[in-house]
């Protein structure tokens, strides 16, 4: 069985608990969500930078701490990542044009 | 069994495959890296203003957007998902701070 | 002489107070801070795309569009240009890396 | 005279031509246009950030980071700042919404 997001969100949970000096992921839910969608916000301009100059192995990389850091963001706006796969599940149900223009914008 | 991103990625695959002017998926592939790694940076800073407004609905709805341009740019990059989800179950595998600590930078 | 960033600043208070139907700039303020926000955001992942990309045409385009949103952003804020610029007059009368370092994080 | 974004572009090629170990502006411009562009990138998210927050102070700081890091990537990329405030009164000089749809996209 493959490692997923819900896995992922499992040991977030865990850490988010710990103290704050012993767990990475405590001390920036303790900074607050100005901290939390900054850092979000940083490691979603590298993966843009990563996949423009085709550096696949920082693709990896930068997307992997997107993945992290969307996370503690939703965490810190007190979402559910259920909430967001439920969401992309229901859309993708959908055929894609057809989804696109449900879309509410 | 809940949705996973690894059920996105698989419906993004049949997508992705879809003539052009039927699939939105297969039109951003088409339309090139730069498009693609576009519309991920807009619905990363949609997500950031979502969670400073405080609006839950809104940051669900733009995390799904983020996760599923996320997985667009993967592709278009010709980065596999699980590439990036084992880098994550990698890091986590260590403790938070130490993880942090470890990371190539 | 040449045309400045106050020039550009006193077009756009001539077109913030033009009727909305009549002016792109008075639309998007009153659309909101967070459709100005948007916009902002949007213009600076182009610039960054560019230049990476290394295409100098693009870069103009885009970092003039980034100028122009930043404005119409500050306008949104109530900052003043002027104080700014005045932020940028003080730091850089120090030298570089004493700069840095003298700025609050 | 108000201190304008030509005179710290002058400070800035004065900067950029010392020592990288006594500039912070040299230092940045020897690391590469995608760390110039990643600090760009940064002070666009923390810009947007404080704009959402409400928080003025912040907004004047980081508003003068966005443009201090905006002028290091123009020159990084090779592009006159004179070009795209060129670009800017060009495209001023027309009404706001016809400016708009006048744009190449």
């Amino acid at each position: 069985m493959a490692f997923s997001l819900d896995d992922l969100d499992a040991r977030l949970a865990v850490r988010a608990a710990a103290p704050v000096g012993e767990s990475y992921t405590a001390k920036l839910l303790s900074d607050g969500i100005e901290r939390c969608a900054r850092k979000f916000g940083e490691e979603s301009v590298e993966t843009i930078i990563a996949a423009i100059s085709g550096d696949k192995a920082a693709v990896t990389a930068e997307a992997a701490d997107v993945l992290y850091h969307l996370l503690v963001l939703l965490r810190a706006s007190g979402v559910e990542l259920s909430a967001v796969l439920g969401e992309l599940e229901r859309r993708t149900a959908q055929s894609g044009l057809a989804e696109k223009a449900s879309r509410p914008k």
